[in-house]
């Protein structure tokens, strides 16, 4: 893990919190893209060495709608950068956390992305992702 | 905002949650520290450029034992590095958010700091802080 790649804030109007967020940090977002398999659209925002998704649900199945009905927008989930995917799933399954999904799958913004699940890190949704090489 | 300062992260209890992401980061936390006048202790784990704190309420009045009450364990708020805090206060309130302390106040971890409230900000708890000088 070598640092904070992301992190992923659920909302529920993804244009108005655009503008939101373009107010704080005084830039608009870098990039939108949707994600069809996961139900949602994304838009990101360049901080430092870091970055911030914001999420919107594109159906009400979406872990993200869900995510709002249950606990109203907010932060959803952090995002932590990794070389190398597949060695790290392993030694965290070998420290005992639970992987969501063992293989790695296509996430936003070119990404390999796994989760793991928040009943083993005090409630926090876990991304690992890496960049997918060219 | 230069970058993520760090993450805060409301646990139930400091050394439990210290074994976890010791694990997570595959380092132990580098600072322990209790800021009284928050009612909390906190623990800080370096990620690159950033960092994770843990925090434990220190007593039933605390924000974060409001918080564990309220949404359970989890990530409580986004800390951004910011250059000079006072300019950044003002520039914020007069793009319309609204800023929790006017005159930022003594954090962890040698940083002076203030909180955006979180309805002007899609429910997201956010802190701007500033290292300390010598």
């Amino acid at each position: 893990m070598r640092k904070i790649e992301h992190i992923g804030i659920a909302v529920k109007n993804l244009e108005t919190s655009n503008l939101i967020f373009e107010k704080l940090f005084g830039a608009p977002a870098y990039k939108q893209e949707e994600v069809e398999s996961e139900g949602v659209k994304t838009s990101f925002f360049m901080n430092g060495p870091n970055k911030i998704e914001l999420l919107e649900a594109t159906n009400p199945e979406s872990p993200i709608a869900k995510f709002i009905e249950k606990k109203g927008e907010g932060i959803h989930h952090i995002a932590f950068d990794v070389e190398d995917i597949i060695a790290e799933i392993a030694r965290l399954q070998q420290e005992g956390f639970t992987v969501l999904n063992e293989v790695p799958k296509k996430g936003a913004d070119n990404k390999l992305v796994a989760f793991l699940h928040p009943k083993g890190t005090n409630g926090v949704l876990v991304e690992l992702c890496q960049e997918i090489p060219n």
